[in-house]
């Protein structure tokens, strides 16, 4: 009893320690990436869907980026696709779901809630109890990246799924932090995708991928 | 001097009593509506553009509501049409656009959002200064409707228009209010429009006739 | 092994039991309310806390509403508090926090958020991982009851928790929705707090008690 | 006649081209900031209240930049207070109010939301017909700067205020857009209040202040 526990208490041992080796590599000089844990997930991996759209390339950049923090979680898998390609067998079989965007006058583009309320409406896929995160992309610096992620989240919600943030640790203060989704400001007087901005898409991944390990947790103990 | 302050008195005169004449006969028993103020608008009038997205009928029956109240307005000139009827044309000799939506997943259908990303990007309108409002449907009590409305004067904001939402009085009370905009629970548990929810209706379009007068007023003395 | 698989599943079954008996008592006629089901929680029990900021007693029936469903859920316990008598240890033992809120201008009171603004940040209560869920009480169609339950969705996600709304299903017509919250419009056109959207209070309480349940299961088997 | 209406233009002209030389100045090097434009106001200028919530100074330095925005437009008068100092006769001579908060977990702080609940609530002040915007400082990429912008402009639509936000333009591409509001991320990447961020502060109070003169203008011609 008392080793069951302790081996169920070993991935997440395992995961505290990659995050805190990314945490380093990440935050020195700019140095090699740290390797990626695979940690070859046997049949009840957690199952991570990132699909995004994306016309300029800024937000497929970000979702690269979530992606990169879900591998970092052993046992979870990170799949990467552009919404419109997404089909009703890769959001069945998901566990969860981080959907990416960019901001089309303060909110989703039409073109990707289209797609998006499909899934829901003519698709019928049932999203019960998957694990949910946002991210987005825009210009401005008060044009409504912020309100694209709550939209996607608010989006999610209505459909059954629970929600979560990236997480934020700052270890020479000690302090921690969330926050509701990712997001990079991409003009027009901050082009492209910085480094800070990719590691919150990190930390958006690694994120959604831990909690969606923990909640599959009881079915599979691998 | 004084009698041409006076003159220009006369409309707002004018316009308060219709309101409370309004008022009256929409409070009391199920009475005769009342009639229009129609005043045969001058070519410095303000239009009003009330556009909709409707699948079934209640947006529609909304809309329909807000018309009303617009043309409560002396000097105000009501136009209903679909998203997918306005044209460029409609947008630029608009002095204010009313939109009304339903909800997709807590927020504007993507078929509608594609249509108004359009008349941005594509058609290139210039909405600048132009006065905005915002209504809509949806079901349940908490299922979005009101992040729609959100949503929606964000669109405008982000198009550089002034916003404003409808004006509420309890003579009784003697109690003033606001909302940021009118909306309708249409299902599963209250379908339809209701008598209240359309008086919201009424109140938006009169509120924003009213206004987009306001700031007529400098071009146009009528 | 199948037997502990079992034993494991035997709770969830219970658990979807429970639910279906409750449904049918519910949305049958106004008969007996259904008992509730206790189930003498093991000292792995999921904890609930149900807090909220009430004047005049709308958002407290809510609140009994939501208590009523987490008490629904076999293992888990619900604790009922006013905001401002809520400890920093109810806070940290609590495995899920779920905050009523009535609506001041289409937002949290001052009051209310003072008191929350604390827990995290004077109190330094570490709320990472918790579950959350949100409810509102407001007058108006549109008068903000749901940007109170976004903001203080926002709140729980700043602070590193994970969220969801009510569950709900149409069993004749076998459609299931969800929503981001609960929510009861107060006044001035529907002063009270209804049946219906008593409902919407007690099925927050049961998912966000259900998805407590699951992601501690891993910690106690019971 | 004819003149009257010359001379009722030629304020908005002043106003143009104090913007055209505001805008070369701004965007040029590093010069000598342009001179305001003070204007002697008359007794029908446009009064515009900055009020703001600020710990750190960050906030203050945004409030500063609005109200240097409103004074470039001539005929309006900006008046700079913190919250806490406002009167009633403040909020009730303002013919505009711009509201400047900092984020504590993605919304206003209680501690500012209790006191602009009073100046509605308590001091029964009358919003009606008053111009307004919304400017925030918070931290972190995605971390509530926007919602709070948005739960500022719900406040004024709530009290029946008409709302606005800055308006942007790059001459060299020809471009123009707008934005909810302005605000500045303060931290943990990127400390203090840029120049960028600050120029948006300056274009939020330039427009508010243009918009509340181009409402005067009936009342008062000067």
């Amino acid at each position: 009893m008392a080793a069951s526990r302790l081996a169920r208490g070993f991935p997440i041992l395992v995961c505290v320690l990659a995050v805190s080796v990314a945490w380093v590599a990440w935050c020195g000089p700019p140095a090699a990436p740290p390797a990626p844990a695979p940690a070859s997930p046997g049949p009840k991996a957690a199952r991570v869907l990132v699909a995004y759209h994306s016309r300029r390339g800024n937000t497929e950049k970000m979702a690269q980026g979530v992606l990169d923090g879900v591998r970092r979680v052993p046992g979870a898998i990170g799949i990467l696709k552009k919404v419109g390609d997404v089909t009703k067998e890769d959001l069945e079989q998901a566990d969860a779901i981080i959907l990416g965007s960019p901001t089309y006058y303060a909110n989703i583009p039409g073109a990707m809630k289209t797609v998006i309320d499909d899934w829901a409406w003519k698709m019928k896929v049932d999203f019960t109890d998957k694990v949910g995160g946002a991210f987005s992309t825009g210009g401005g610096q008060t044009g409504g990246k912020e309100h694209v992620v709550t939209s996607l989240l608010l989006y999610m919600l209505s459909n059954r799924m629970l929600v979560a943030g990236p997480f934020y640790e700052d270890l020479d203060k000690g302090d921690i932090w969330g926050e509701p989704g990712s997001s990079a400001m991409t003009g027009p007087l901050d082009f492209g995708v910085s480094q800070q901005e990719l590691d919150g898409a990190l930390r958006l991944g690694e994120r959604i991928a831990r909690l969606t390990r923990k909640l599959k947790a009881p079915e599979g103990k691998e």
